[in-house]
């Protein structure tokens, strides 16, 4: 008897360490910013429940994550120019640096090797080998007489390129990493005052940059690279806008539905609908406040809007055939981000001032979960790894 | 010293069974269709190599797979009315049942709870527990007076919806599964002389249904299913041809780039151009034989194209801005499919005759991996897990 016990505990003390980890499926993960305690719950959108906590990120406000293409590894990018590697399924840190004194987001590679960082301080972009965190590449937003640009609206695209917008310098550049040692840097020069940001479309064809300084957009046809960057939409802008503005609008968050693309007005309590054959607007809707996030539900066919303080207690769904509300949602104050998952069937919505991660059916617009967590802010599933520019 | 000993070895002992599956990321694998062996090769194309072998899948011949949404478990289904789920990260079959005498493909819900199987042999969709194969409901393909049609070109759709064409019946069905064992049957009748394959576009909106017996297509608009479906192209088919048609092309390989579809002609050595606006043709391509597969890379830039006997030593890749060829490939005797890595910097290959698995570069059309496999033709990868209709 005695030897038999031993034999039991012996493998129950072997079993242990790998049981803390987990064997499954990555496809359906997530991970949602607490921003104020720089830590990230682990969630599972399957069954949606919580899987556990990482902790030790740093500073988190306004952070952003991509994922490894195989979808076990999250690369966050902290305010405090911290990039942090995470194993979502460990639930561990497994490198982090902290690679400048104040960053604004970053992007993977298309082949996942490299892990981009743009920088507001000293400015331009740092590469990273994706595995190890280890440097790769520096490149200085040097323009004019030597000074340094910050950088914002960085994204990733098709044929191994990055693409950036240089605040201070009014620039958009193309970074190719085919020798991820020797960046090959496309400039396009006086491109708009004070770029603040950029998205790229989903099929990585289109960049465009938001203004601070002036009105207008920017558009970069990255299949037509030699005609250069052109103006779009030259009466968006602050610069239109009677009412203060309480926060510039995420253009990341920006929805295209088929051939439209859905606009968050800046400082009006409007979303601007864009045809994208002829890159004109072409319908408004009036929402509840200024908009902050226009998300696109994976099928085209809603978009879910949330709103700058005092109006982020509440989520308009819009139809986008009809151009018509078809639904206010009130999830509590606070709302700041949504995640739909990868087949549109249910969203995830962070209420930061009442702590809470909620689901919704984006059928019923039931609520079909509640969680807590900490002021959580941005949330981002794993199924981004498989999509260009996310 | 002996206690030492015997405890090391029990260590050992306990810990093979875990070692022998493995803790990683799923985003990254896929499976490839071994038709002659009834087996599976399980792939991972972050360092593009084999994973191991699932055997026992019964008649693999035209096979197809979906996957659960976390991108641990495949679906497969088999021509002799087999289901199989295979759990890719054990690389073993862990349910399997035959569910009619003869299938023809399948799909899974959007969801993630149901599996349907769409039958030849005694036609009709069944309906499974994605968790345990359990038979959930049974849609007979019933008309006229009685008689059971045969069942092709099933798709999932946005809200939980199951979409498929009936070939003796002439008939299009939407399966509403809110209540999995209730489904709510919407009937189009008189679509068409057999139907026989069908898409859903990447959206969702558009059911796009083949016909045999006559000249033509039918669309069916989901965002407006009271104006019923529509005959799109009328020239499109066999009809209009005047060579032997070696292989009728599948429907789920045509491309979508930007707002342009690529579609195979039938019999013809030509690939045609529709507006997705008008949805008329707009323009052909002549290529190298009559073409299978047009697929899109993720892009939209290029689509590749292999071909029917006696040109199925060869791919195709046409620049779809400049409408021209770009690259001719010759794999080997035998091209059968094509897969592209999520966001498209490499592509796999399956190559029959030689017993070839190929991976080649998108940007470049160099070959960066080849492997042996037994007979290979269907390639599968995870992402298509978080895709809307595959």
């Amino acid at each position: 008897m005695k030897i038999l016990t031993l034999i039991f505990l012996i493998c129950v003390a072997c079993y242990t360490p790998l049981l803390a980890s987990e064997e499954r499926g990555t496809g359906d993960l997530g991970v949602v910013v607490e921003r104020a305690d720089g830590s990230l719950q682990v969630i599972e959108s399957t069954g949606n429940t919580l899987l556990g906590r990482i902790e030790g990120l740093g500073d988190l406000s306004h952070a952003s994550a991509v994922f490894s293409r195989d979808e076990r590894y999250a690369y966050l990018f902290g305010r405090d120019g911290g990039l942090t590697k995470v194993d979502i399924l460990q639930r561990k840190i497994v490198a982090r640096t902290i690679q400048s004194g104040n960053s604004i987001g970053g992007a993977i590679s298309q082949d996942g090797t490299l892990v981009a960082v743009s920088n507001y301080e000293p400015g331009g972009v740092r590469i990273f080998n994706a595995t190890t965190l280890a440097p790769v590449a520096d490149i200085p937003a040097v323009y004019g007489d030597g000074k340094q640009s910050k950088v914002v609206g960085l994204v990733d695209a098709p044929g191994d390129r990055f693409i950036f917008s240089l605040w201070d310098a009014g620039e958009i550049w193309v970074a190719e990493m085919k020798n991820p040692h020797k960046p090959v840097i496309h400039k396009y020069k006086n491109v708009g005052v004070q770029p603040y940001d950029a998205l790229i479309t989903p099929d990585g064809r289109y960049y465009i940059a938001g203004l601070y300084g002036e009105d207008g957009l920017v558009l970069l046809d990255l299949w037509n690279p030699d005609k250069g960057p052109k103006r779009i939409l030259g009466d968006y802008g602050k610069g239109q806008q009677k009412l203060p503005v309480y926060k510039m609008p995420h253009l990341e968050g920006w929805a295209i539905a088929g051939k439209r693309l859905f606009i968050p007005a800046v400082g009006r309590h409007q979303v601007l609908v864009v045809d994208t054959d002829t890159w004109s607007e072409v319908d408004r809707l009036d929402v509840h406040g200024q908009p902050v996030f226009v998300m696109s539900r994976p099928d085209g066919r809603h978009v879910w809007i949330n709103f700058a303080f005092p109006n982020n207690d509440t989520i308009q769904i819009f139809d986008t055939q009809e151009m018509k509300l078809v639904k206010t949602l009130q999830p509590g104050k606070g709302v700041l981000h949504m995640e739909f998952e990868p087949r549109g069937e249910e969203v995830w919505v962070s209420v930061r001032d009442i702590d809470r991660l909620q689901v919704y059916d984006t059928e019923s617009f039931k609520q079909v979960a509640e969680w807590p967590a900490l002021k959580p802010s941005g949330i981002f599933l794993t199924s981004r790894a498989h999509r260009i520019g996310l």
